[in-house]
């Protein structure tokens, strides 16, 4: 039986997971592949720490030029995450004409058009099913599966979490600092979560998802990005009693050749499917003209639904090394006709929005008088009985309006006197 | 450019779907694949009915012999279903060295093994994506990207039809014939819709789920086939009163090396992401020993996106022709330990069960002596106050108790004299 040589780097949860299964399920990936997936080296710079795995010290290094100077390895595994040193070391893999299979979604958003192209010109691939959703076969499906569709929207809860935390917070009733407490127990929540629940990690997620869907990378930069910091327990309440539950998401729409990526709290209707994603669960809605709607959903990270992204990846490159020749996949970067990328103030939502106002006649009525100016209707209002210090949550719900204008309104409205904090607003996707 | 010629047979709404589609997204598919796909023939019996799409009338042909045997054609879309003659015509194209596409779950579900040894005598592949839940990529999910993953349950809701007539039911409080007329006035029901009302379409799929997520083909005729003609209306509100919603479910379990397939009504808990899957809508749950639980949902049939289904695997081929190599899949057969397949009295479940009793002291007494003499413990027990004819539903939901017993109680209750109906009883999942 034909044997396919790997290496992996980055030996921490994700790796010795993959490690651990292509231990365990050799035979099964033998008689399914009808290959034998050889690991031949791990590289990483610690080699002491304990595992959940034990393999052979003569495996082990910590030089990865024992890996990437090797030319019996076919595929490299890159587990290490973080831009540098991962960047460089796929980059001389693809120079070596190694395939690549990475899990590594900010360096995929950061980097992408340079490392897809070092990989053109050395004619091997760069997989990457395990960056987006864990074990949820995403990539694959919007690349492969669905590649005859025009896709209009994407929404994706991908940040595990943030959305335990969102979820806790709604079916405990605890605040933000509380659910993050837990999270962090858990095992949820990294010791610096910063780049989780400021609508970071998501909105890497989202430029590979909308380089998939709309055939185009957009850089880091022009993707709006709020994350869910300042999600407050009442919100949650608020937007429960109307009907909603406030989600992180990832957004990507596209519509008249113009691309919108933005990651945001967003409410969205209660029996909605995505309404019922709780947890550190991910799930990722995707609208196309030929197959409607459809929703992909699973656990987005850890350390065996990673892990069995990454072995899909590499069977299906051992597959075509098998074959001699490295089957390709559809094209990412197809190049149709998305003429421009929106910017934030130009979108057009529903909103939420929650002043937090001296309780004194004629408030409510300067309010509506700068949401009237700048032509934003209001759909209800309600305002919520709060005795402590004379400072009153108005919760109001718009018709769809203009985010300028929007941002003009509140601008002027957070000056008035009687208005005590800064406001709320969170935009309602109906979906 | 390269060229890959493929033959059409079946002209029908999925057929005229995927032609239309062909010819719309040409240059998106050319784009994404390198490839331009060239519709070279169309076999249908009737060429004279009108279609969404107009093409050639020298494209058009009711000779299939223009297409098996013509050399130029690499790819045989067989879009007519049922048994005879698409089995004739596919084992034919093989044999001819053409690679197939079809969306026929009739046809695998009864000839696969015949089907696929032809394939794989002549080194070509035959692709059934559009074989179950129209445009959800459960098929490649499965077979690719789960790959090292160990399955433990499938739970599929599979049919269109049946889904519609039990959600409209439960939502608009209608019986099953008004929920069936409607179904038919929308389009949602065959004129002879009792392959999907008696469950035997989401049998079929069920066979071919199990194959891809347990590696063996199983007859038919070992697969207990329950339909939704026996659900009534009080079934679905008992239920709904006791936190569940009813859903034909195809269900697959292994569990000691033992296989478990049924199709049958099936009482899930209302929390569950499969109760909120309404309408036409289907959606698969899959759990794996590493990706956890995981669903992909959709619309499950429809011109589009089965077409969508059909052009992806359509795709896949010419991409793997394109390098003049067949692409090989992962092996759908690879014979793990399953020792056998479990017969329905063998399994064992919690049940929801309807008594149909005269309204007289002791009748509970008596039936539950007999549950009892059966080891059939009660969970919860309520009487619905019905007022015509003194016959009242008596409503059960019992602990987990083995199949054989409960028909055997269930048996000898229904010869009670104050039982005045066939008791209904429905398994109940955990999920």
């Amino acid at each position: 039986m034909q044997r396919i040589d790997i290496g992996l780097v980055g030996f921490g949860t994700v790796g010795s997971g993959v490690v651990k299964v292509l231990k365990s399920r050799g035979n099964l990936l033998k008689k399914k592949l009808g290959i034998r997936i050889h690991l031949k080296k791990i590289c990483d710079t610690n080699l002491r720490r304990r595992r959940i795995v034990q393999v052979n010290p003569s495996l082990l290094t910590r030089d990865i030029r024992q890996i990437l100077d090797d030319p019996q390895i076919k595929i490299v595994v890159e587990l290490i995450g973080g831009i540098h040193p991962a960047k460089e070391f796929i980059i001389q893999a693809l120079r070596n004409k190694k395939h690549v299979v990475t899990a590594n979604k900010a360096l995929l958003a950061e980097c992408a058009e340079e490392i897809f192209e070092e990989a053109r010109r050395n004619n091997v691939r760069v997989y990457f099913e395990a960056s987006v959703g864990g074990g949820i076969p995403i990539i694959k499906s919007l690349r492969e599966s669905l590649i005859s569709n025009r896709l209009q929207k994407i929404y994706g809860i991908v940040n595990g979490t943030s959305n335990y935390i969102l979820s806790q917070m709604a079916q405990e009733n605890w605040d933000f600092r509380r659910a993050l407490k837990v999270a962090h127990q858990k095992g949820y929540a990294e010791k610096r979560p910063s780049l989780d629940l400021k609508g970071i990690d998501s909105a890497h997620k989202l430029v590979i998802l909308a380089a998939l869907g709309f055939g185009r990378w957009v850089p880091l930069e022009k993707v709006y990005i709020e994350g869910i910091t300042d999600v407050s327990l009442n919100d949650i309440r608020y937007a429960q009693e109307s009907g909603y539950t406030i989600k992180l998401l990832a957004i990507a729409k596209c519509e008249a050749g113009e691309l919108e990526l933005r990651v945001q709290p967003t409410l969205i209707p209660r029996e909605h499917l995505l309404s019922s994603v709780n947890g550190i669960y991910n799930a990722i809605y995707v609208s196309g003209d030929l197959v409607g709607e459809q929703v992909f959903y699973g656990e987005g990270a850890g350390r065996f639904p990673t892990a069995s992204a990454v072995i899909g990846d590499i069977a299906d490159l051992a597959y075509a090394l098998k074959q001699e020749v490295p089957s390709a996949k559809p094209q990412l970067v197809y190049r149709i006709n998305i003429r421009r990328i929106r910017k934030i103030e130009e979108i057009a939502s529903r909103y939420y929005i929650r002043f937090m106002a001296i309780d004194r006649p004629g408030v409510l009525a300067k309010i509506s008088g700068i949401l009237g100016q700048h032509k934003i209707s209001i759909s209800s209002v309600s305002q919520k009985e709060r005795k402590w210090a004379r400072i009153v949550p108005i919760v109001m719900m718009t018709h769809e309006a203009s985010e300028r204008s929007l941002r003009l309104a509140l601008r002027k409205i957070d000056r008035l006197e009687s208005i005590r904090r800064k406001t709320v607003a969170l935009r309602v996707e109906a979906l």
